[in-house]
């Protein structure tokens, strides 16, 4: 059965985006905070790979952790605002190369990308976005791509199985939070694992349903 | 030279203390968060013989950790809140058993309790405080025991040479954020180390002045 799971980067001070990309202003000051959040990443050869930023990259544990969880990925569900926001800036081959729903108003036939990424848009909400991504999974599993809104409506839900956060040693002061409004009395964590890098911190849970 | 450090434990959604204690009300619930938030505290061997709570407790990495940063403080620096609500629930033998300054307004003699910790109460500023803090450090570090607002004045005055999270495993979803307000601009962050445990992990942090 698949699993459904998050994995995101969040600053130490609780943050997985700078403040709201205002869609109608340049995206370079957004962007700037986003890669700085981002910086491990784009030091990876495994997400220079995808995104074809160029050669080179670390090939070490955190490159490993990247391609492990690219690898588990059978279909992906995010939020509106991720997916306006990427539709402006993921290259023309989006890096998903699975299906993808997004949880959205608009209603809009599936779009087809080169590399086998295909968006498709729910209008009825995330259990039944849960359910199509559960049909097209092909034994692998349910990545709650973000942003931090449908994160937390999947995990205060008790649909989350499990999650990764990977903590940047850095401050952003201000932002999107990860965690607000999470509703501490319908679930319980555990530990899993946590693995030191330079770069970040990799912490992993198990949710239990209280 | 004695370094300036802090160490506490955080819910996974970034708080430090559940929301602020009414001193005029029952500490029960205030204390029962604290208590979740500090379970795994609470079953370490060395902490329960600090308090007094009774004999039993884990003798792990956990429990040398707690040790070890005892054992390297020579003093600490403490707000004015912390104090008052530790000065309500400490036993007769505070558990520091070191001298500790009190950041407050209040003008008020050295308070001696048994064990060897003497409260000193400082009215002038955390830049005095630690001047006062390194004279009678001897050779040991200067803790800066909290509460957040304490915390964040040292660490965003670029005093603080280093710190330690332990992220406790639960959600507060309210509470004293711990670096609600600190300043981006003025440090930046290597990690030092992370450490798994099945109870917390240990996020351990080197500061740098930008």
């Amino acid at each position: 059965m698949s699993k459904v799971f998050f994995s995101v980067t969040m600053s130490l001070d609780g943050f997985i985006a700078p403040e709201f990309m205002q869609l109608d202003q340049p995206v370079e000051k957004w962007l700037g905070e986003w890669m700085e959040l981002q910086k491990y990443v784009f030091q990876q050869r495994f997400f220079r790979e995808s995104l074809q930023l160029g050669d080179g990259g670390e090939t070490g544990q955190d490159n490993r952790i990247l391609e492990e969880t690219y690898n588990r990925t059978g279909v992906s569900i995010m939020g509106k605002r991720m997916f306006d926001g990427g539709e402006q800036n993921w290259p023309e081959e989006a890096p998903f190369h699975t299906p993808v729903f997004v949880l959205t108003n608009e209603i809009r036939a599936p779009w087809e990308r080169p590399g086998g990424t295909t968006f498709r848009f729910v209008n009825d909400g995330i259990e039944s976005a849960l359910a199509q991504a559960r049909k097209v999974a092909g034994g692998k599993d349910i990545r709650i791509a973000g942003g931090a809104h449908a994160i937390l409506e999947y995990l205060n839900a008790g649909l989350v199985d499990e999650f990764s956060i990977a903590v940047a040693p850095i401050f952003l002061g201000a932002g999107l939070r990860l965690f607000d409004g999470v509703d501490p009395h319908r679930i319980s964590l555990n530990i899993t694992e946590a693995i030191h890098s330079p770069l970040v911190t990799h912490l992993n849970y198990a949710v239990c349903r209280k």
